[in-house]
């Protein structure tokens, strides 16, 4: 395990944590460290958006991301560290992205494609606004009703702890381009879904139902402008002139990147910590998800550091998660034979974690009232919401196995999402921490418990 | 008065200072209503940002900025309305505005051009990047060495209350590029003038010395990721694809825009209330400086409505202030002989007044305490700051007439300042009033004083 401590030591991590020889650290003592000592995940982070920048899913950008991530887990002493293909139908944003009111009060507006837009062409479509208050609103608009018309959503959203808005307001982003095209509607746009007030637009994944028409978010100032000119406009139409230039390049490669702490007993189901690794072409992709693998990355080596662990760890960073959850999906195809014995994902952002949820608290009380405990001292509440888990861990839903949610302070977190301010400076290298230390203490329990995690 | 009364009204404003016959209103008991109640400067620069948006100097959309402020003031009730012509020499930003980073890590950066940026050309150039801490050191570099690069300035600002770290770092935007240029090199980039977080590149006004090259500035989280990059580079040359398409139209037509509440003795030298109509084209031009015009002309009507003023009180919305003060140069020239009593403008946002500050309290200090004292309920404090005026009252520095200055809290200025960001949205309406509040006090002292302002 020395290498574990060298590769720490070339982070500069203080002696309380590095310098000493692996196992004479004890799990607590290693996670209070990491709370006011961890630089891995700052490392990670930091050097992916900085080396690698932008990692939209199925692109070229995507794989030197998984390049990157090979490297570094690697140079980290990481073990059985690859590179997993799969194949997936690759959609590109393109080059041009305007959105312009031509009358009554001409003005330029920001504007970005929503993931698997149509596109309009680079002359694109002039066409009337037709303003919906909300997605069920432009449900309950007449068949035809849109004929050669553009869509509007307003609908908007409210910055919430648990980010529980995101299912109260996505669904304009969702289904609110295949509503809209099924009505007639030669283009959709929406506010931005997201709770900043900054002229950069939310992109995101869309659902599409039975083809696509041009769909674009724009930024909510300009959002909010559009509306107060239907105010202002006295039933005078307002044209807008919405130019999206998206492209599919059929099928691409893609990959998840996987790593591991080898435990003593490899038959034991590991321990899998998840994030993803692809982002949004219009930010660096920080926040959504480089932290998460970061923080994950870290919790694994700091384990490590206080003795090899019982149970394998292995962080999966998954590829094209954006776009539809195709890494995941992969994952899932490729391993379901392989029992994972827990699994939990960094996908929120990088702000605190405040509440442990696990699905496993009526079959394994001890052990989820032990882990609640044991992280408590980080300000994190023990929960009785039953964990679900996220994006990146299909294989733990498809399994039935447990599952384990740290859940990360939201509050901010639909400021930056999907936005081209998702950016190595938006991320506060103390919550960062906390994260890690409490991902420490919560993956150096699971990795050494000897029974049936799930109890079941 | 009556058709000021009935304007007011149209704006519903409540019953305390609108319903009543003019004149019955004290000043004080006008600045408390205005304080709570006012909606004329709100009204006025919602509509200008939504039914005209930017404010290019010298382009059609400045001269629809001066159409709509035009009618908006006849509406209102304002006398001798104009649109004064000047012509200029116009600079227009162009299409494209790209700054990628080719090797040795791949990304794309946000940039901007600076008013004044030559044109790179569609096809762009590719150059290394040489950084550079401060405008000193870029001062200091050797003639020649530079040659075929691109020179960037990391000079970073810190937000002061009283704006005052712009003139710090300014000099990287004022004189980098002709510095650069000096040196040989083909293209400069700049750490953005500015104190936000965000992925707009703040523009902004260049001295060209002789001639110009391309020159642009980065968001600042790009600009950190740059100096990162050079952290992690260990050496290698750092090249960046810089495309900015900038043109020049020639001499075009700008202008001033003009309106008085004409005073009871228009032979007395009036009071001077002064903003800026244009904005840069990639905001909205909300807080710089829709706010502006909107405090001078709600706090003239304010006036009026306790009674005719003695004085005179003009309002003079300034064309083309950003790219070079073309509009206030012109004013002074062509009204250079037409005695100017007083003349104060705002042109800082929209943040609250803190500070009180004349250039006569020396020799008319009963008057300057007068002022000074009439604002301390709205928590202004006094000075004995010398007031030096803005860039929109040139005719009283060149007139050597009296100056107030009715400092506005810059804290938040240069996060907004030449951004996209520069939108209604930032507005808050209960600072929006305090300065109308304070503007109509002052304004209202001034118009009706009978002896000389200045006092010499």
């Amino acid at each position: 395990m020395k290498k574990y401590a060298l590769a720490l030591a070339a982070l500069s991590l203080p002696v309380a944590i590095s310098a000493q020889e692996a196992g004479s650290v004890s799990l607590p003592d290693m996670a209070d460290g990491a709370l006011t000592q961890d630089t891995i995940a700052w490392n990670f982070v930091e050097g992916l958006t900085t080396e690698v920048g932008p990692r939209q899913a199925g692109t070229e950008a995507e794989q030197r991301g998984r390049d990157w991530a090979v490297n570094w887990l690697t140079s980290q002493g990481f073990q059985n560290v690859a590179d997993e293909p799969f194949m997936m139908d690759t959609w590109v944003p393109g080059e041009l992205a305007s959105a312009a009111i031509t009358s009554p009060f001409p003005q330029p507006f920001q504007v970005t494609p929503l993931g698997g837009s149509a596109s309009t062409g680079a002359d694109g479509i002039e066409a009337e606004v037709v303003m919906f208050a909300t997605t069920a609103d432009l449900m309950a608009a007449p068949a035809g009703s849109l004929d050669g018309k553009i869509a509007y959503i307003s609908h908007s959203m409210t910055p919430t702890q648990d980010g529980s808005q995101y299912g109260f307001a996505g669904p304009a982003r969702w289904v609110g381009a295949s509503i809209a095209k099924s009505k007639g509607a030669v283009g959709t746009v929406i506010k931005s879904i997201g709770t900043d007030k900054h002229r950069n637009p939310h992109t995101g994944g869309t659902r599409v139902v039975d083809g696509m028409i041009p769909a674009g978010a724009l930024s909510i100032p300009d959002a909010l402008n559009l509306e107060r000119m239907f105010e202002r406009a006295d039933g005078r139409p307002i044209t807008m002139k919405l130019v999206l230039t998206p492209e599919k390049l059929g099928m691409t490669r893609s990959g998840n990147v996987v790593g591991e702490i080898v435990g003593r007993d490899p038959s034991l189901p590991p321990v899998l910590l998840a994030c993803h690794l692809d982002s949004w072409w219009n930010g660096t992709g920080a926040f959504d998800d480089g932290a998460g693998c970061g923080i994950a990355a870290a919790a694994a080596l700091h384990v490590s550091h206080t003795g090899q662990p019982l149970r394998t760890i292995r962080v999966l960073m998954a590829g094209a998660e954006e776009v539809g959850l195709h890494g995941s999906v992969a994952y899932s195809k490729a391993h379901i034979d392989e029992p994972i014995g827990v699994a939990f994902e960094s996908d929120f952002g990088a702000d605190r974690i405040w509440r442990f949820e696990s699905n496993f608290r009526e079959t394994n009380p001890e052990l989820h009232a032990q882990l609640a405990s044991s992280v408590a001292r980080f300000g994190v509440a023990n929960s009785t919401i039953e964990a679900s888990g996220g994006a990146d861990i299909n294989i733990a839903r498809d399994q039935g196995t447990a599952i384990i949610d740290l859940q990360q302070d939201g509050t901010r977190y639909f400021d930056l999402h999907h936005t081209p301010d998702d950016t190595l400076d938006k991320i506060d290298p103390a919550q960062l921490r906390q994260n890690v230390a409490v991902w420490t203490q919560v993956a150096g329990i699971l990795a050494n418990y000897e029974g049936s995690i799930k109890g079941e």
